[in-house]
């Protein structure tokens, strides 16, 4: 045990305090995260100075937030959210080399076991909305398209709610599918147009949020998780940037990288080609997945 | 708005792009408040560099944490307490002139409207544990008297429980009480030796603390609320120096100054005259208010 530990507690050393009662027995990744998070909470206590109500008011924000989650809620999964921390340790993790595509969060909307489609399919089971045609090559950093790439797509509907918050409205797996590229690396899907949403703000985060002046909003966007052998596996969106929320995200997800032009086709040609119910949008990205490291 | 506002977030810029989301329109405190805190908070992230499976244990943890709150058990405050926070807070808050008694905690056992007492009365109202006679005079920072300070006392049993830890096996306001000084500023009054006792260690906050190889325990003491006219508040505790676990209070609450010798006095003169049943231990302890600034 170090010296400190048998130092008492002062306003000056309190972290090294805190710090040297780590017992030397600590598992050491315990040991420097549980170091690392009371050196930062210290240095944000002493240059917040909060007076016992403030302190008080923390505690009880803190206890509202826990008392919020639920099987089905997870406020500080929302708080870690909008304080931009999920984006951070996204980042951390998905360091991707030059001319790899970005990643994003995965959000709590995915769902396993999607059935798998025949490249070509509409995933919008209801034909609500404005369809929209999505379409891409996914490739390695050398440009060589992927082969047997799992694509799995899922995305809100025209009014901006996924599947699983609307059951008995939508139908089961409305607007996810998973594809499986062939030789040239292409993907191809129907899909529709997706919205902006609001993430759940009738709770403790919600209010923060807006005593912040802050919208609960994240703009319109298709998710992917995007899988190969050989390569790392890419968890990532394409956002609308003609969105009106594109540059204020309220979980900070949007990348400049990921903005993809979502086009009004009006071309009589091609709809009377590839869609003769009349125009419709299109979404033209590519992928790069970085290889396994 | 600022720029920033206008950018995406990165790992480099991301606690700016974050903070600059913070309308101009917020309260300023909260503004500054949640600001220090975004800081901090991705400078601790950024320096852990957590996997997605440590950030979501954190998830749990804190969740955990406030599924245990209820009316009668507050955990966050708990892990305010064994990280140091709520001594540095009151630190913060209750920075003395040089020659004033210092503070310490709370606590979670104050009891508001304890009757007052006679100077010199008992307040081991069921005889149990060792004898201890507690003594002193409060004074100013010049060294005088102060009279009609009112002093609200509360300590453990010699098991280590507070009255309200144990409604009907203790009396109701046991080893709790209040009195006034007079013109000489003496206080006096006998109490029992108290002890040791833990935090509360049987939820997520003692788990963690089991983990960092850390105990539960609190060194013996008594606590203290002085109040007088023209005087700072004064709450705070003396503890016993010679408690096994006076270096490493599980809540950080010692201070070298706040140690007061418990001398067991076995001289029969003394006995004979002040307590003839037997030999018992004596605190002797001013306090020094400090001016209503």
């Amino acid at each position: 045990m170090s010296e400190a530990n048998k130092g008492y507690f002062t306003e000056e050393n309190s972290a090294e305090v805190v710090v040297s009662r780590i017992a030397d027995t600590t598992e050491p990744r315990l040991a420097e995260i549980v170091g690392a998070v009371t050196r930062h909470l210290h240095a944000a206590v002493k240059e917040i100075e909060p007076t016992q109500e403030e302190w008080l008011a923390a505690v009880m924000f803190l206890t509202e937030t826990g008392h919020t989650c639920d099987d089905w809620r997870q406020e500080f999964i929302l708080l870690s959210d909008v304080f931009g921390v999920s984006m951070l340790v996204d980042a951390i993790n998905n360091r991707k080399p030059s001319g790899a595509s970005e990643s994003t969060v995965l959000g709590p909307f995915h769902v396993p076991d999607v059935p798998e489609l025949e490249m070509g399919s509409n995933i919008c089971l209801d034909g609500k909305g404005h369809p929209m045609l999505i379409k891409g090559r996914i490739l390695n950093t050398d440009g060589e398209p992927l082969s047997g790439v799992k694509i799995d797509v899922w995305q809100t509907n025209d009014d901006g709610f996924y599947d699983v918050q609307q059951k008995g409205i939508q139908p089961d797996f409305n607007l996810r599918g998973v594809f499986r590229t062939g030789d040239d690396g292409v993907y191809t899907f129907w899909g529709a147009k997706p919205r902006f949403y609001p993430i759940p703000d009738d709770g403790p985060v919600g209010k923060l949020l807006a005593s912040l002046g802050r919208h609960p909003f994240r703009p319109a966007h298709l998710h992917y998780i995007l899988e190969a052998e050989g390569y790392e596996t890419l968890i990532t969106h394409i956002f609308d940037p003609d969105d009106d929320y594109i540059h204020s995200d309220a979980v900070f997800g949007v990348k400049e990288s990921l903005l993809a032009k979502f086009d009004l086709i009006e071309d009589p040609e091609r709809i009377a080609k590839e869609h003769p119910d009349g125009p419709f949008y299109e979404v033209v990205n590519d992928f790069v997945l970085a290889p396994k490291t």
